[in-house]
């Protein structure tokens, strides 16, 4: 066992962060961006309090670090934010692996980078932190999706990201996760479901969900005068109250596709969590758009490139042979 | 003094109680519904803890009982809906002043009953509490507005009603001001504006939700791609900061407006509070539309003549001659 932690700890090349909001996620990568090892912590930069980020960088990469004292950590995500741990200005669109290695900012004091967000200027300015990682991470597992595509990267802020030769071009930001939280935890639209006795089962919240998208998807003004139908269909008795925020929720993640779709192009990959995706699959669906391909865990790929470019990799220590 | 008084107490005929989520607002009404003495109070009824109405209604109007015993109390607004002091069952559009007096709900052991919301069934079901009083109100004061007219009434939830024959025939309701709200409050939206030093100049904010307003205007397909606008604006250095929540504003009234005016009717009266009349009169400015009336503190005479109408306006009392 010894022998085995020792070559484990021997192959550590990087410690990849994905930083985000509401987490901090984090990898041991090895040989070619191999996850070795991983934690994961509720510490993202809004539950952190100010001041703390060292303590958790430090508390989680601590015992990589002990025992290979020579790497280097590399961050994304919203801990480059001018709300996260040390800024690090935008990389203007279009902007790929290459750009983003020649501008990652350095932590003082320790041994960590932090990869930029991507900035669109232009008629429709627009930012993404976090996804931009993500997206070289679909680049490099997936090349077939380098050279011309759209992806959708569904969240609290969905993007809707064009890629082109490897490098991620235009991208519109919709709200659609955090209009939903605000909307089910602080609207009066959250009032039935908060209030009901129990959650819907699985085939009601499934109808209710796509009888939202398609709602959406028949809105060609959009959703707003279909918002307080989430209320309006409950006291009609059209709606049961506990399934009224999967309905919600239908109308949102529908509108977006409306919106998103709307010039026509099909996306090529749904980028991140497999419960989320799988949501904006089944909407995909009910716009009669099917197969999808949903991409998974692609943060430490992207890290990993990145830091390749950069030449943040430990090197290969030569092998101690027992 | 002591005589003025006695007229006065005399000369009261109704006690008329605009009671929403927010605030209760009280008059005491004389002759044909004009007010002697109002009241204004925060107990709205999500202010109000449970089984807090009874104190609430007997604090507001206990001096004016005790000069007028025999003095009826009538209601509207959210104090009679589930959240409420006593639900008053939706009554069925069109409903206008007749149908709204058969339908009143009395309190037991007070002086008080309360007018019933308004539901539209069908296809696009919907309810009011509240502004069914005030559209009453609107007709008995601008008669020429019964006949046949679009109503816009802007708030926390603003109603779009149609009003034929003096009575509500359809409505739409606009989550605007409850979405400014949670956006500005609770979403990333309002990080920029709560964290900036000073609120904009008053041309500043003029100019942000003028731009706001012409943004969501030219947006056919609706609001939410251009939502995250609030925060890529000023990311970008195209928006002040303390000025994006004023955009944000004008976003959505013009989203709101975009939606109402689909229709291509124009409305004939803006009611409610003049500060939030005016925001709107200046959002139809920019959408060519010049010059819809205002009117304001239509809730006491709605209230006057539903309780005509009811038959609970005390008698006038012979005068006492000095």
């Amino acid at each position: 066992m010894t022998s085995r932690a020792r070559l484990a700890d021997d192959a550590a090349r990087l410690i990849a962060l994905d930083w985000g909001t509401s987490a901090l996620r984090a990898y041991l990568l090895g040989d070619d961006g191999v996850v070795l090892d991983e934690r994961s912590e509720p510490w993202g930069i809004m539950q952190l309090p100010e001041g703390e980020f060292v303590a958790a960088f430090r508390e989680v990469t601590g015992r990589w670090l002990a025992a290979a004292p020579e790497l280097r950590a590399l961050a994304s995500g919203m801990v480059g934010s001018a709300q996260g741990w040390v800024e690090a200005p935008y990389c203007a669109a279009p902007a790929g692996v290459r750009e983003l290695a020649r501008s990652l900012v350095s932590v003082a004091d320790e041994p960590l980078s932090i990869v930029p967000g991507v900035s669109q200027s232009g008629e429709r300015p627009d930012v993404m932190r976090g996804e931009e990682t993500q997206i070289v991470g679909v680049v490099e597992r997936h090349p077939e999706l380098a050279k011309d595509s759209l992806l959708v990267l569904p969240g609290t802020h969905s993007k809707w990201v064009h890629v082109r030769e490897g490098r991620a071009e235009r991208l519109t930001t919709f709200l659609t996760g955090e209009l939903f939280a605000v909307l089910s935890t602080s609207s009066i639209l959250g009032r039935f479901a908060r209030d009901a006795a129990n959650p819907p089962d699985a085939a009601a919240a499934t109808d209710a969900f796509a009888r939202g998208v398609l709602a959406a998807r028949a809105s060609a003004a959009g959703v707003t005068p279909l918002l307080f139908s989430v209320r309006a269909l409950v006291l009609a008795g059209k709606l049961a109250a506990e399934s009224s925020l999967e309905y919600l929720s239908g109308l949102l993640v529908g509108d977006e596709l409306r919106c998103g779709l709307a010039a026509g192009e099909v996306p090529r990959a749904l980028v991140g969590d497999a419960v989320l995706c799988a949501r904006y699959t089944a909407a995909f669906g009910l716009f009669g758009i099917h197969g999808v391909p949903m991409v998974e865990h692609t943060a430490p790929a992207g890290l990993w490139a990145i830091a390749v470019h950069a030449n943040l990799i430990r090197p290969t220590p030569r092998r101690v042979v027992a």
